[in-house]
C-alpha cells in the first residue's frame, strides 16, 4: 500500500481542500522534504482563483521549510537531515541567464514554473493513481513535498523553520530588490509603496543597507505603524489625500534615488517612477495585474530615469537566503514580525481568507 | 568701437541669419574659444523651429570645436592655444548628480541649459545694445564662443577640429549610451534602431565595446550600407515590412542583451524594449518628441527588462571627449564617417536644410 500524506489541493477555481494523497518519492536531482512550515503569500491566492492559466488538480504552496528526508540519485550537497528554505527560484546553474547570476530567469526553469511540473518535466505527485500537479516547483501546502536539489536552500538548525520559510518567496523577493536588483546602498534615499509582506522586507532590507530616509506608503495605517517599527523613517497614508509622489518629493527636494513598488499595478508602478530624482531607479517588485501597461513620459528618459522590475528579487539562492538567515538570528532582519498568526493546514482555507482580508501574513505548520 | 564676428542668429522660428555681433569677453571661470568647426545636429533644427523653449534671439550651434583664445579669471587647467572640443554637457563638480559622475544631470547646469543663459545665468553675447542668447551653453555657429570653463575639454592638438567637433554633441551621444550607459561588453547582443549620426556613433561605440551581433535598423539603405562599413554584423530595412524586433528575434533566438533608439519616438522606443531578451535593457538615446510617451507591459518587469534613457550620453566630458579622439586618431573610430559635407558659416542655411532632407551630418568650418 502507498504511504499517503495530507496536502491541500486545488481542483477548480476557488476550492481548496485537504486530502491524502500518495507521498511522493525524489528522482534524480530531486529531494524529499518534510515540511515543517509554510507561509501563506497573496500569489496562492491569485493561483487558487484562476488568475494565472494553471494545470489542476494542483497541490498549492511556494514558502516552505522543512528537513530533508531522502535525495534522489545525483544528488550532491544535502543529505537527510538538513534544515532547507524551499525557493521558488530554480537554477539549473548551466544555462545563459544562471550563468549571468540571473538564476530567476533560467532558461530551463522560468518557461516552465507555471507548468504544474518539476524542471524535468514530469511530476512526482499523484493520488490513486490520478495525477495532480505541482505549483512554483513546490507545493508545500502538503506534509512532504519533493523539489529539485537547486531549491532546497540548506540553512543553520537552530534558525525558527516557521519564520524562515517566508524566505521561500515573498520576504526574500521585498529584500533581494532592494539589496540585489538596486544595490541600495547607505544614504540611498528610498520610497516603499504598499506596506504588506513583501514591502515591509524591503523596509527591513532599505533599513540594513543604511537608506535614508526610507518612505513607505500605504492606506492601512496598522501596516504603516509596523512599517515604522521594522525601519521606515517615514510613513504616509495615502487615503488622507496625501501622495506618495508628493511626500517624496517633499522630503527629498528632488525625488527619490530608489522606489520600489510593492503593489503591482500600472498606476502604483506609475508613481514609482513619477517619484524619482533624476537619475533615479524605479522598482517593480510583484505584480497584482499581469495584463498592466505602464506608461513612460519619455522626457523623463533623458534625465536618465529607469524602470525595471524584479523575479524574486534578482536573488541568488543558495548565496542570499542563508545569509537572510543569519541576519534573522542576529536581530537585524526581523522577519518573525511579518508573520501575524500560525494555522493547521486544516484552516488553509482561513489562513487565505485572513490574507485576503488584510489581516495579514499567516503561517502554516506541520 | 566694439570689436564683432559673424554668428548665425535666429530671431524668429524658422529663420537664421549670420550677422556681425559683439565678439564676446569671457567672464569668470568662462573661456574665448576661436571656433574652428562646429557640426550641425538635429537639435538645431528642433531648435530653429521652435519645437523648444527658447528665448530669442539666439545664437545657434552646440557641436564646436576651436582653440582657447582667452580665459577668464579664475579658470585653471586650460591657457590660450589650447585645442578644445566644446561638450554641451557642464558639470559643476560639486553638486550631488556631478559627484556622483551623472555630469548630465548637474543641478548647476542641467536646469538652465535651454535658458539661454550660461551657469552663472547671465549672457555674454549682444549686438549694438542688444541682448543676445546662448544655446546650450555654446552657440557655436559663431566666429568665436565663450563657454564655461568646465564646457571647454582640452584634446591633443593633432586631431582635426572638424571631424572631432561631433564629439561636443551627437557622437558623445551614441558612443556614451553604449559604453557608459549601458557598458556594452563583449559577446553582448545589440540592437540599434536609427543609422543618423548618434545611431552610427553607437554603432561604432558597439563594434569598439566587442559587441556581437550588432543589429542596425533604419529605412536608408544608404545609411544602413555605411552602418555595416562601421561595424554593424546585420541590418534591416524596416520599410521593407521586415520589423526590428523580428530580426532580433531571429538573430539571436531569445532576443538583444541592449536595444538602443536613436529616433527617439514612442513606437521606436517601445520596439527597442521589444527586442530585448529577459534581463536586457533599453536606452532611450534621442528625443524626437518631447510629448511622448512609452508604454511597458509591466509582465515584462518580472523578466527584469529595464527602459532607461541618456543625457548626452551619460559621459564624463573629460574623461570620455579625450579617449574618443584618441580612438579616432589611432583608426579604431572612425568619426570622420559621419561627416558628410563642409560648410561655410554663410551656407548654414543650406546645410541644416541638407540635414532635414536626411542627406547627412554637415561640418561648419571657420
Amino acid at each position: 500500500m502507498t504511504a499517503t500524506m495530507k496536502a491541500a489541493v486545488v481542483r477548480e477555481p476557488g476550492k481548496i481542500s485537504v486530502e491524502a494523497v500518495d507521498r511522493p518519492e525524489p528522482g534524480p536531482d530531486q529531494v524529499l522534504v518534510k515540511v515543517h512550515a509554510a507561509g501563506v503569500c497573496h500569489t496562492d491566492l491569485t493561483a487558487l482563483r484562476g488568475l494565472v492559466p494553471l494545470p489542476l488538480p494542483l497541490v498549492l504552496g511556494h514558502e516552505g521549510a522543512g528537513v530533508v528526508e531522502a535525495i534522489g540519485s545525483g544528488v550532491t550537497g544535502l543529505e537527510a537531515g538538513d534544515h532547507v528554505v524551499l525557493s521558488i527560484t530554480y537554477g539549473c546553474g548551466r544555462c545563459r541567464q544562471c550563468q549571468k547570476g540571473a538564476y530567476g530567469l533560467c532558461e530551463v526553469g522560468a518557461p516552465v514554473a507555471l507548468g504544474g511540473v518539476l524542471p524535468d518535466g514530469a511530476s512526482r505527485l499523484a493520488k490513486d493513481g490520478e495525477r495532480l500537479h505541482h505549483f512554483l516547483f513546490q507545493s508545500s501546502f502538503a506534509e512532504y513535498a519533493v523539489v529539485p536539489a537547486a531549491c532546497a536552500v540548506k540553512i543553520r538548525k537552530d534558525a525558527p523553520l516557521d519564520v524562515v520559510c517566508l524566505l521561500g518567496c515573498g520576504a526574500i523577493t521585498g529584500y533581494g530588490a532592494v539589496i540585489r536588483r538596486a544595490k541600495v546602498a547607505p544614504g540611498d534615499s528610498v520610497l516603499i509603496i504598499g506596506a504588506g509582506g513583501v514591502g515591509l522586507a524591503a523596509v527591513m532590507a532599505a533599513r540594513l543597507a543604511g537608506a535614508n530616509p526610507i518612505i513607505v506608503s500605504d492606506v492601512n495605517d496598522d501596516a504603516l505603524a509596523l512599517a515604522r517599527e521594522v525601519g521606515a523613517t517615514h510613513t504616509v497614508n495615502v487615503s488622507t489625500g496625501k501622495t506618495a509622489v508628493g511626500e517624496a518629493q517633499r522630503l527629498t527636494g528632488s525625488g527619490v534615488d530608489f522606489a520600489f513598488d510593492a503593489v503591482g499595478t500600472s498606476a502604483t508602478i506609475d508613481e514609482a517612477f513619477q517619484s524619482l530624482c533624476n537619475g533615479g531607479e524605479a522598482v517593480a517588485i510583484g505584480l497584482a495585474d499581469f495584463a498592466a501597461t505602464a506608461s513612460v513620459p519619455v522626457f523623463n528618459l533623458i534625465y536618465e530615469k529607469r524602470l525595471t522590475g524584479t523575479n524574486n528579487g534578482s536573488i541568488r539562492p543558495h548565496v542570499d537566503i542563508p545569509a537572510a538567515v543569519d541576519l534573522f538570528m542576529e536581530g537585524r532582519l526581523p522577519l518573525d514580525r511579518l508573520v501575524t498568526r500560525r494555522y493547521d493546514l486544516d484552516q488553509v482555507d482561513t489562513a487565505l481568507a485572513d490574507m485576503d482580508g488584510g489581516s495579514g501574513r499567516g503561517v502554516i505548520v506541520f
